[in-house]
């Protein structure tokens, strides 16, 4: 009992959209679109000092700017502009302060050794946002012209850049119901807005595999839910089970799903296993896009490389902790590591799950795949190999 | 497979708290509480005009003054302030805007024939609020000091009560998470808030019963989620689904939950079933608290009433959709009524599930009990009979 059915969970760059009605939303009264060629800049009076690359922690200093673009149900998109970075002006009753109207994007620009500044496959974060607005009934635009409006953004401050091969200019754009009113219901008002921070790695140990505490008493997302889209609430919700891990002595959640204990996702990370598998195989497996995973373009982008390598099966698959538990037993492991934009590729050390420790190969075996799939995705991001993967600032 | 441990869930009232390392969520260093006797009163130099009882909708008129506190991890909370209802001046990277660190609750100051406002059990609503913030990792505060509090925000804006016996003044206490950063954890700023407005009836179409839309392919909230606490995320998670109940010419979503789709909340409502159960017996029936159920304040006080009344059995228990089905064929249903601060008592006349239309007896059924109930928390609510439930402001 108690298992619902599986929703439609489009893949991550995928154009399908949610099942739904979306003529009914009454979004599509508005001007669907904003236009790049109309960005107003307005540039800072002042500059901030730039961190030393040295001393950056992940997304507490912000750049010199930021992309706003008001939209209203009844005359659609504003003209997007580039202001100066301020504190936000919202109205107390505003549904993404009360009901949680809200959803965010992560990516990051880098600065290549030829002087050019370069995203990563940015248009994948462009319509995953989109497939996030029409989940949270936030009003559509161009995912195109959005690009090009950050592109410019990027390009203002440039400078915040950092200069190193261990840093990056982290993009966070979100889109926020902005509605005055209590009611439960789509908005009449939303402001769409993009920062920058400077970062270095997420994790402060980063030097380090990670440690993750897996108890199934805490559940992230589930099918039916929201856990595909990268919308606020999946975020919040999670912080607590955060603290707990934490008191066990682990630095993230390893989240659980299921009667079976499928392994699903590592606090914000998507979570990949190199392993031999139950057949025999070589094989780098990482869960299913079945409703509870957020798509991630890491994850897409770990997937198509060893995908190209075909040196070894690459599957998306259900993989419980009994399946982990009996092949770390049999010494059929080679890797458990976490993908994302922030962390890009995290090795995971141990796991603490039903009061054992349960430790993962990591210095052990050599060489990594996790160690050649962060230098293979560094070399892209960086510009030291050229991909079409690319997008030039 | 995929159904998750049952988490402890306390009731709404219950001081007891989730499980969970709490003297590691670091919010202990702070100051835990804030003095109502420190409240300093701004009066708002202009007064705006108070609308019509009668053109009263549900939330998007507010009164001249809101309340903050606010609290950083380093100093504790400050002072409270009642001050003119402003905008809020928000860091575009604060963790309620990014990751819905937030919460909220809902309550009703209503005027009585004597002159008198009263509130309806608010420190249920304070002991919620505090359970909803340890959730959160939002910062802890005391409960009777924010009752406080509110009732001399609510004395300040007295005459924005409505003279009406179909209307009340809806009092919102907010609390959100100002953490400037990007990181998800939790917040070392936070602003609590309370706002104002004068409110009609929750539905424009309270005179009629309403109709529910049933499919699981929605799942409100889940085991190990946060579904019993009233954080903002489980909210703008459910207005897509509901504006594909609006498709189906629905006015609320039914949600169901688990393989054998049990019955839980009808959009933010929870639900009473009024029938003779399978062993023949009369019975109020409602959906336990289980970590997928809000605990209302108005469903605890429905149970209370009818358990004094000791007329029929009143139980907390699993309902199916099956249950239902059966019972609506054999002619055992009385009525099914959503219950709720914002509507009261509202009965159910259809549920469309599986391509079919059930009729719910409603008008066939008198005396019906979602009257009765509705009369007697209104007469207490207005002060119409006197009771330990009211309080004075």
């Amino acid at each position: 009992m108690a298992s619902a059915p599986t929703v439609h969970a489009p893949a991550a760059g995928s154009t399908t959209s949610l099942q739904g009605p979306r003529e009914e939303t009454g979004l599509e009264g508005a001007v669907p679109i904003f236009k790049a060629a109309d960005v107003v800049i307005e540039r800072s009076p002042t500059f901030s000092a730039k961190p030393e690359v040295t001393t950056l922690v992940f997304g507490n200093v912000f750049t010199d700017h930021m992309l706003t673009v008001e939209w209203t149900g009844d005359e659609g998109w504003k003209k997007p502009h580039i202001r100066p970075f301020h504190n936000l002006s919202v109205h107390p009753a505003s549904s993404a302060l009360h009901y949680a109207v809200q959803l965010f994007e992560g990516m990051k620009a880098y600065w290549g050794q030829d002087g050019r500044v370069r995203l990563f496959r940015p248009m994948l974060n462009m319509k995953r946002m989109l497939k996030s607005a029409e989940r949270a009934c936030l009003p559509s635009f161009d995912g195109e012209e959005l690009l090009e409006c950050i592109r410019k953004l990027v390009e203002t401050d440039q400078d915040w850049v950092p200069r190193s091969d261990s840093a990056s200019l982290y993009i966070r754009p979100v889109l926020i119901g902005t509605e005055p009113s209590l009611g439960v219901k789509k908005p009449s008002r939303a402001l769409l807005y993009v920062i920058l921070s400077p970062v270095g790695s997420y994790f402060s140990t980063s030097t380090k595999p990670l440690s993750l505490w897996a108890d199934p008493k805490y559940i992230r997302a589930w099918k039916g839910g929201t856990g595909d889209c990268k919308m606020g609430g999946n975020y919040g919700n999670s912080i607590y089970a955060q603290y707990e891990a934490a008191a066990y002595g682990c630095q993230q959640v390893l989240w659980l799903y299921g009667e079976d204990h499928q392994i699903t996702e590592a606090g914000t990370m998507n979570l990949f296993l190199h392993w031999i598998n139950e057949d025999g195989e070589e094989e780098l497996a990482t869960p299913p896009l079945d409703g509870v995973i957020l798509p991630g373009i890491t994850r897409q982008s770990i997937i198509e490389l060893a995908q190209k390598w075909g040196e070894f099966k690459v599957s998306e698959r259900s993989i419980t902790m009994a399946h982990l538990e009996r092949a770390l037993k049999e010494n059929r492991v080679m890797e458990l590591f976490g993908s994302g934009t922030a962390c890009v590729v995290s090795p995971v050390g141990h796991i603490m799950y039903q009061g054992k420790s349960l430790h993962l190969p990591w210095q052990e075996n050599t060489p990594r795949l996790s160690s050649r799939l962060l230098k293979e995705l560094t070399d892209i991001q960086y510009g030291r190999i050229p991909s079409d993967w690319s997008f030039l600032v």
